[in-house]
């Protein structure tokens, strides 16, 4: 692989302007919000290569390069970099983190300006058009007018349809990955295990911990109910199968198996990178969306002039490739530009992480094709 | 359908013999002990028509008919009665409840003679093959020396195979349905996931909370991860969709769609029926089970008399058809007599319980067919 991206830099942006400047779905007014942004590549001058990347829920704005003195680097790194599917030699890659999130962008966790405390529960309900709202804005305020893509998969394949939905004239190419135009019952019911776990820890206390112990237990929990379904049946047996464990029982009902170890380390670690009521906020807004309003999605993508790629992965049991046929469905009936393709993976619906040979063809002739129509 | 069983009754049978008498596979001797079981229909004179019936994780002795002033009846009453596919006319079925359960088999809450308090985690760890043994000294008491057929689905379905490696001698034929010889990473994974919800309950106490709160909250969780892994993504979808909720939102990350509130429902009169910690044993029991004992069940098999019925559910996700095949496959392998049938559900893993008609045609036919050929 090329060589990546090198050290970046999250960068911030206050929108502190007049009160009532963001206005939730939920009708209350958020201000200020900060954003915790990256950017990649330069922005040409006629202001036409940018291309906004969407995280997935537990995601960040740091989606490439390293930062400074650390080594690991950021969730799609593979994917953005010169000579990457998403190449920064050419294009100009911005990624924020999602409002209601905890790594910069406001949320659960900052400063309520009116209490000088943390909001926790008092924090607004957000939904997936606020977290584009405020994504249009940041580029309002990087002076991007119109993107060349959006792209993202699982909850940033929710916001590329969004994008799609309601600012189709800001959008030449959208990239949809292993997503859905809205949950089914059984994604439904994954976050609700998630959100209950959370919620019967009695450490979350409605919320207000912070400044005390936080719903550790809970939160892990969640996090392994959530692993469970970004992998595949297959890719467990292939990673683990029935073998026991460098580090013996965890506990007196273990029996020492690895899958069971992997899951203890995935929930412990994830605690300490994210926060409980963040997973309360993100997945509640998740299961709420519906792109196509309760209606047709055919009908939201009709007039769309923004050429489609969707992409769904076979092992996906969380975001099934029927789920990503229902969106090139619509497509296809709007009229709509699209191109599907399903990959052969078998890692789950993490596949559109580890995937990178098969999605950079795709994704890089899907962008040079769009790029230089554009011209 | 026919008219039920009527009105039942559980016993219990107490094996105070000899210390020593109950050995369990982890070396330790558990004496006295209670088993608690059911029967329905007549012993014939030579004792040829004995079926046991195995139930699976939250199941329990009382299979069929009604214990009296209750309108429930048994797990498994639509296909035990006169008529049905187990019929009591022409068959004697017992069913017992496992050993580390908690409706009146010794398990974990139940009183630890040298302590005269429930033993709690102090209860050995027991192993499918400790619940089989069990079930046999069970038949020995009750007089029954060869059974004409062994039945069961999920965890009952690994105690038929049990059965079938162990004691092939008693037993005449075999209905193993929605089960592994051993379970696959993923299966572990969402028990495991279960255990650890009940133990970061800090009512779990280490497992001695008897006489005090109990860890609902984390028995409530594990339970909606079973139910989720139960159906399948399309009967969640026929049954509930995306339907918000007659009871409103459970609470603020709540959107209120009808399968959150079936989930909680479901968790919590969980709760008031089954112990934590026989979930905590039992669950421990399944994920440990390999019949094949590390090596290859067609060498487990080889010899076999008994003939086999396999049964899996098309849409059973959690037990896939493949699991079963295996099965089959080392039956043939073994040169055994087996007959393989997928049903097409669309109802999950819960298919054992719900598709009744085309069980019912497939048990009784082979049922019929094991009785006769055995005159």
């Amino acid at each position: 692989m090329s060589k990546g991206i090198g050290i970046v830099e999250t960068q911030y942006y206050t929108f502190a302007a007049p009160p009532g400047r963001f206005l939730l779905d939920s009708g209350e007014k958020l201000v200020p919000i900060t954003v915790a942004y990256e950017t990649y590549g330069d922005l040409n001058e006629d202001r036409s290569n940018a291309i906004l990347v969407l995280h997935a829920l537990s995601g960040d704005a740091h989606a490439a390069g390293l930062h400074k003195g650390q080594n690991k680097p950021g969730w799609w790194d593979d994917m953005i970099g010169p000579g990457r599917a998403f190449d920064t030699d050419k294009y100009f890659v911005v990624c924020s983190n999602v409002l209601g999130g905890c790594k910069g962008t406001t949320g659960p966790s900052s400063i309520n300006p009116s209490t000088g405390r943390p909001f926790g529960t008092d924090f607004p309900l957000v939904t997936i058009p606020d977290m584009v709202r405020l994504q249009g804005q940041l580029l309002d305020h990087l002076g991007i007018d119109r993107l060349l893509s959006v792209a993202g998969g699982s909850m940033g394949g929710q916001q590329v349809l969004e994008w799609l939905v309601s600012y189709p004239y800001r959008v030449q190419s959208a990239i949809v990955i292993a997503t859905a135009a809205r949950h089914s019952p059984q994604q439904i019911a994954f976050n609700e295990v998630g959100r209950q776990a959370i919620m019967a820890d009695p450490d979350w206390q409605n919320g207000r911990y912070y400044g005390g112990e936080s719903p550790a237990k809970g939160l892990s929990v969640a996090r392994m109910v959530g692993h469970i379904t970004y992998m595949s049946d297959i890719s467990m047996a292939e990673k683990f199968g029935r073998r026991t464990g460098g580090n013996g029982k965890a506990h007196p009902f273990s029996n020492g198996f690895e899958v069971e170890d992997y899951l203890h380390y995935r929930g412990l670690s994830f605690v300490d990178r994210f926060d409980a009521n963040s997973y309360l906020y993100i997945t509640r807004a998740i299961d709420e969306y519906d792109a196509t309003r309760g209606g047709n999605l055919a009908d939201a993508f009709k007039g769309l002039k923004a050429k489609i790629l969707v992409l769904s992965f076979k092992s996906d049991w969380l975001y099934p490739s029927y789920q990503s046929l229902e969106i090139v469905r619509a497509c296809k009936t709007a009229g709509v530009d699209v191109t599907y393709c399903e990959i052969n993976s078998t890692y789950g619906h993490d596949a559109f992480l580890l995937e990178v040979d098969e999605e950079t063809t795709l994704v890089s002739h899907f962008l040079i094709k769009v790029f230089e129509g554009a011209r």
